[in-house]
């Protein structure tokens, strides 16, 4: 071993580096989602289907959607995803499919799926890495006549590279189709495949079509339930809890008012000139001065004095949930279940002054948890602005969230039964814990609201479970002394004299009436039952002559 | 509800914009360990403690560092950290600490613990945003007389901002000081405080001197228990198997090289002039172009063609793995376990070339496991380079690798016993599942590879649980009949006459001739079991005086 102990820091520094932003994730692609091959696959069409439901919802389309995913070798697939929605100008179709982190949702407040505008530049430098094609796209606008062309990304200085641009003829209607070669995916039929994604997607999407043609040509329609498009996302104002000093001086410092009082009532949401005063009286600033002056200390005072106020709610109408309408329906179309709550909670502060909306439900019975070797186990469906989260399960604030409450005080035992639980955050910003968007940071505030909402809903659904547990007490009782009606009468009948069958029958109809829950709740099953009891005790007593006359 | 329903494309790519990743991970900074308040605070120190290890390594330099928590208010703490590394240059100080993506790691393949060039400026980041203060560095290289200058990060452009330059004195050592105001964190004695994170990276680096001054002034020492620098991390060559076609094509056209087989010779590990002459009879291109000409179509043809090709295993030299021996003293210093079984594993190669190492422990006993109300469950320790990872558990691929394993088989059950398990992986690349580098994506290569190295660990260790069972069994077997043993010599000595003391001092030679192992491992607790045995029959007998007797 040689060391050199005389290294020098400019040794060292003379290998210092700047990098850009597509080649760090070009080295670091998992941190996209591009790791195992399924999870990759299933990466690119989220990306798509996301960017496509976006630019409909904004554009006020109903969202026709097609994904095609073709086998090319042995882990290389071509996926295709057509849209109906806006299109995207020229000029902006190398930016917006091969420039990491541009596009038109970072910097407004605005509920929409993405967020990023990492996705698709994500899907472009996954296709040139893994087989070194770019993207083809097709895009028709109401006013371009349409053209297609190829991108990729020239990773080490972050810009689009555009090429075979063609002019199309008119088409019927506006979208845009992408298209790209992948290596290294797998298409899988599992709960973590495609066919899972879009079908989550279309049933919390109730407004949505999607036609998806599997690698065997296996074409799926998901068609919409609801003729209502979504309203158009609002760019939200901030509300004044919650936020922070950063904030509110990156605000100020970029506002075009002349005063601060004014850049308050104009910035944030529920300021009045009523609030302002308020403030006057215990935030010791000067609410006339130029509010590109503010300092850290006055932006601080602010804030601390936000926090002595009261303040009216804040605004909901910018966030979109799902709807627990629709979350019914949805739940009914996926597990079709014995019962189920649904609960949508008043919006809630997260941190930064953004309002986010949670809706919980719990579904009981009917194909709700998912099968084990030993019975059931609970399943957890989680959603984060209508997208289904299918990876990175064990760091998400929902798993959480839904790990803290203590399931037996609602007599739910969420290990052995079967049920399903789904929670949606509705947000113009969800606080993702990786770049990936597949899992929600498990932030305090958040995790507490979901906490909040899921024991809303197991208050809802804890008298069905009791009645349920109730109800299976009382036909194991039932059974157990129906199973012994027959000796019992035939030994009366020997002690009195008196005739079997009216004896049974009597006895029969006691039990009944003590059990009026037993045969109204299991109709055929219960009679079923009754048979099996009877068979039982056939088998118990050797007297198949009696038993043939009962079921008569 | 209004729709535009004839918003144009031109409309909404209006807003379109680029951004910085200074911003991106501003609105983001969950992304990089900056959640909760207790992991934002070990987040801080993690980066820069990370960083002084590097720096020393790289530089030959035995790490002492001095890390300082004090506390400013509710949620506000100063977070100083001090080493003897080479420092920084002054041209450099600024990028180093306040450029997101920039750095001597990123582009190197060496083994490091940071290698993204995030870590340090996403600290000033945090810090600007939370208190508004800049972050103040104290710098002496062995050329420099030394400075001090505050850093922040202009995040628009991500540039540094670098203010209040003075010359200091001359210093004793070289080193860098940083030192840093944050709001919204809290320091936690848990397991996921700064304390459990100082102790087990000095753990795993036993060459390591910390000292840990804690909010109440309280100090820490974790002195070194080796005085061998580790090896300096030496830039590995790349091993042709497991190389992508875009590596070998960025590679080549990055290339000095005027031919192709000299491009190869001298740029991958173990390729010689003889696999060159192998290639040309099976890859039909031209092993004498221009490697800058290289296209995909030939990259794919030669990547596919090593695959045909036998290879020596990777080169090892440049990884540097914690060591069997050190990694066996670790877990005596912190668990001193009854047992455990260390294994380390050969070099295997993940994508992209990059070959890695696995180190696995299995330890029971001792302090090893958790504590629960009802028992013990088995616990994980996870490291990366040497770096312990706290946090984002559920998500990692350590955790899944442990998940997957037939623990049964071994005779271990890992939910109910005291058992322990640590993983350390070492790379020139660790596939990070998210920028806050707390956890192992779980790529199938690296699964497998730890799951290989637990089932050595396991196999080593399964004879003693199973030694240990049979001990459990026996000495159960042996305590129940010893407590037998008086009163069946009372009853023999009235059978027989002859005297107790004698009959029961040769049923007690039987037993403890029968049951060997139970007197030889259990030593004094074997003696106390005795006495416990002893006492429960003098309870079923009240005969004290023989009980008095037995004791002498």
């Amino acid at each position: 071993m040689v060391y050199m102990a005389n290294s020098k820091a400019d040794d060292i520094f003379k290998e210092f580096k700047e990098h850009s932003v597509s080649e760090f994730f070009k080295k670091n692609r998992q941190m996209l989602g591009y790791s195992s091959m399924v999870r990759s696959l299933v990466t690119v069409v989220h990306e798509y289907v996301t960017n496509s439901l976006d630019a409909c919802e904004e554009a006020g389309i109903l969202p026709d959607i097609r994904v095609k995913v073709e086998r090319l070798g042995d882990t290389k697939y071509r996926i295709s995803v057509d849209d109906n929605g806006p299109g995207v100008p020229k000029g902006f179709i190398g930016k917006a499919l091969a420039t990491v982190l541009a596009g038109t949702k970072f910097h407004r407040n605005v509920q929409q799926r993405g967020q990023q505008g990492i996705g698709a530049a994500g899907c472009t430098l996954f296709a040139q890495i893994t087989t070194g094609k770019p993207i083809h796209a097709v895009s028709y606008t109401d006013t371009d006549s349409g053209y297609s062309c190829d991108v990729s990304i020239d990773t080490m200085r972050n810009k689009p590279v555009v090429s075979n641009l063609v002019q199309e003829g008119p088409a019927q209607h506006t979208g845009l189709s992408v298209s790209g070669e992948f290596d290294g995916v797998k298409y899988d039929t599992s709960d973590h495949g495609v066919y899972e994604y879009l079908k989550r997607t279309a049933l919390s999407n109730p407004h949505v079509q999607i036609v998806f043609t599997d690698p065997n040509g296996q074409e799926y329609s998901f068609l919409r339930s609801v003729e209502t498009i979504p309203e158009k996302p609002k760019a939200a104002r901030l509300h004044p809890l919650g936020l922070t000093v950063n904030d509110m001086l990156d605000l100020a410092h970029a506002s075009g008012n002349n005063k601060l009082s004014s850049f308050l009532t104009d910035t944030f949401s529920r300021f009045s000139q009523g609030k302002v005063n308020e403030l006057k009286e215990i935030v010791g600033i000067d609410f006339s001065m130029d509010p590109k002056k503010l300092t850290w200390d006055d932006a601080s005072k602010l804030v601390d004095g936000f926090k002595r106020v009261r303040w009216i709610a804040p605004e909901a109408e910018h966030i979109v949930p799902i709807g627990k309408k629709y979350v019914e329906l949805t739940l009914k179309n996926i597990i079709n279940p014995e019962f189920m709550n649904v609960v949508e909670r008043k919006p809630s502060v997260f941190k930064g002054g953004f309002p986010f909306i949670v809706e919980a439900a719990i579904a009981y019975g009917g194909s709700s948890g998912r099968q084990t070797d030993s019975g059931y186990t609970g399943s957890i469906m989680r959603f984060a602005n209508r997208v289904p989260l299918l990876f990175d399960t064990g760091s998400c604030g929902i798993t959480e969230a839904v790990k803290q409450i203590q399931w037996k005080r609602y007599g739910i035992d969420i290990d052995n039964q079967p049920v399903s639980v789904l929670v949606n955050i509705s947000s113009v910003y969800i606080p993702y814990s990786g770049v990936g968007k597949e899992a929600i940071s498990p932030e305090e505030e958040i995790v507490e609201e979901i906490k909040l909402a899921l024991m809303d809903a197991a208050r809802g659904i804890q008298h069905y479970i009791h009645g349920k547990q109730q109800l299976n007490y009382d036909t194991n009782r039932y059974k157990t002394i129906m199973r012994y009606t027959n000796q019992l009468s035939e030994n009366l009948s020997e002690l009195t004299g008196m005739q079997k069958e009216a004896i049974h029958e009597a006895l029969k109809r006691l039990v009944i009436e003590h059990y009026p829950r037993v045969k109204e709740h299991a109709g055929a099953d219960a009679k079923e039952e009754d048979e099996d009891a009877q068979d039982e005790q056939d088998e118990e007593t050797g007297d198949s002559a009696d038993a043939q006359e009962q079921e008569q």
